[in-house]
This record gives structure tokens, sequence and C-alpha cells, in this order.
């Protein structure tokens, strides 16, 4: 697919249709992912493909215990639902002291390339530093061992639901030039 | 371009041709920064276009008063001859705590979107939890108000250099099947 018929159609897919989602995809979807920039090339990342039903029930738990009042109405319930969540993580020893940075670019690829494949996705946080405990539970179901942070977590499948088109605020309030 | 290719081809540029880089063109990459997703829908970022030779010149010099020691190899001053510089920053009003989430999923789109373009490009922070004095020069410098943070510096010109071709960390030690 055009990268920028991959960007106009990308949407945020909370319903998933029981069709398997391959390993050969996944890994596909991880290839890409992978091939974000990183800072000085350190390429710190580790992604966690989880399939087991418990991991992904327990992982939409964690998500809702940890959810802010203003984010109350997405409930993350449709996790033990999904056919896989990909779980963006990165090595902060390769990060140069850049993690988010690291594990967000790769986020990115990771989107735009499951809407290419025709698989929905949503952006849902493995971090946060309001509520810090969202990332220690994650570690702790995981098994992920120190110096590795979870950044992500994509819920990847086909999609079930069509979300209407967007609506977006005009460009130009958004463009400057030179100055603010 | 085919995702995948833009993604397959996309490398750090930091030597640009003279060569212009149109209003128009700028214009649809930042069309497509924008349809990046955003914390509740808030599409809370803003783009500043910089063409002014002393702020490009000027930015380089903050990028390098504040560079890390483990990044001293990379200088900024290529900054000055770059035909454009995009400021991607985020309202932090609209932004719902999610201020680098949302400024670098967009800013991964711009970084792909350059590359489907023709254009070269590079991921340059514009802040950093470190030297939080990277975000108030920049800031003082473009005359950004409270409230709006930079987040990341991306020249754009066509590229004068062919990077090599990355050689990648085996993708099997990066992959996890449910747990870590």
């Amino acid at each position: 697919m055009q990268l920028e018929t991959a960007i106009r159609l990308r949407r945020s897919v909370r319903k998933y249709a029981e069709r398997k989602v391959s390993r050969t995809t996944v890994r596909k979807l991880l290839d890409l992912a992978r091939r974000a920039p990183s800072s000085l090339g350190g390429e710190p990342w580790h992604f966690l493909e989880i399939r087991d039903l418990a991991l992904k029930r327990e992982l939409g738990t964690i998500k809702n215990k940890h959810c802010p009042p203003a984010k109350r109405a997405f409930r993350a319930d449709f996790l033990a639902s999904v056919p896989v969540i990909v779980l963006v993580c990165v090595d902060r020893r390769r990060s140069h002291g850049r993690i988010l940075e690291n594990g967000l670019l790769a986020t990115g690829h990771l989107l735009l390339a499951a809407r290419a494949e025709g698989l929905g996705s949503v952006y849902m946080s493995a971090q946060t530093a309001e509520r810090p405990r969202l990332r220690t539970d994650i570690k702790r179901l995981l098994r992920i061992p120190p110096g590795i942070e979870p950044i992500s977590l994509i819920p990847l499948g086909y999609p079930a639901e069509r979300p209407a088109p967007k609506r977006l605020r005009p460009l130009d309030t958004m463009v400057h030039r030179d100055y603010f």
C-alpha cells in the first residue's frame, strides 16, 4: 500500500474479527518497526508477541486499573479478545537517553505497517510518568528484566469495525512561518 | 511510494542539495504528519516551517551547545544550510498527558512522508529531560508561548549524500513469545 494511503486510512480500531493473524505477518510488521531511526543507531527494541489468553486478559485488567479519569470511556477489556498484542519495549542501555523517542518511532512504523497489511490497531501506552505502576505491573506480568522498558501496547487484528472518517482541525491553524 | 519501500529506504541524511523545497511540498508533508494518532483525538500539533537563515544558524548553535558528550560526532552546523527545518511542537492543553507520544508519532509520519517525496531528513530532538535548556532556548528563539512544547527538529532537503545501507541486528534477538 502507498504510504499516503496507509496514513490516510489508518484509524484506531478496538473491535477485531476472530480471524487469526499469522506469525509470519507479525514478523513482517516487526521487521518494519525496527527499521525506525534510533539514537546513535542503537536499535534498542524488544517486541513481545502476546497470544496467551490469560496474559491478554490480565493486560486489559492492568490497563483498566491505571486508566486516567479522562479516558475511562475507553475500557481495555477488548484486549482479551484481540488475536495478538505486541508490547514494544526498549533496552535502556542501548537507548542513549532516548527511551521514549526510540520506542515511539518504532511504534509509529508498526501502526502504519499494520494498516498496510489490512490489520487494525490502536495506540495504547505501556508507561506514563503520572502512573509508574502501569509500567511495573506490565513488567512483572511479562517477566521483563530490569533495564528493559515497556513503551506501548499495540493490539493487532483484522478489523470488525470501520470508524468514521476523522474530522480534522484546519491545518492552517497548526502551521507557522519561522516564528510561532 | 509504497510504505514498505519508504521504511526500507529511509536513512538519516545530514547533507542536502541547494535545491529549494517548495511550500506546497512542506504543506503536503505536514498534512500527513498531523494524521498521526493523538490522545483523545486532541490533534495538539503545531509546526514551525523555518526558512530564515539567521534562525537556522542559531538552531545549529543551540543544538551544539546542548549536545551530550556521546553525540559530539554529530555537529549541528549543517542546519544553517538546510533548505527548511520543521519544528514539531505540541500544545500541552490538547495533549492529555501524552506530550511526547503525540509529538513523536507525528514526527514519524513526517520522516516517512519526506522519504516518499524524495526528501532527506534526520530525527533531531528539541527537548530532553537531562538538558531542559535545549527546550527553553528553542522556545525563546522562536517566540513559542507557554504551554506549547517543542518536541523534534526535522531538517528537510533533497539529499546530497547516500548513506550506506543499515547493517541491522538479527530480528530474532528482539522478538519474544508471550513472556520476555
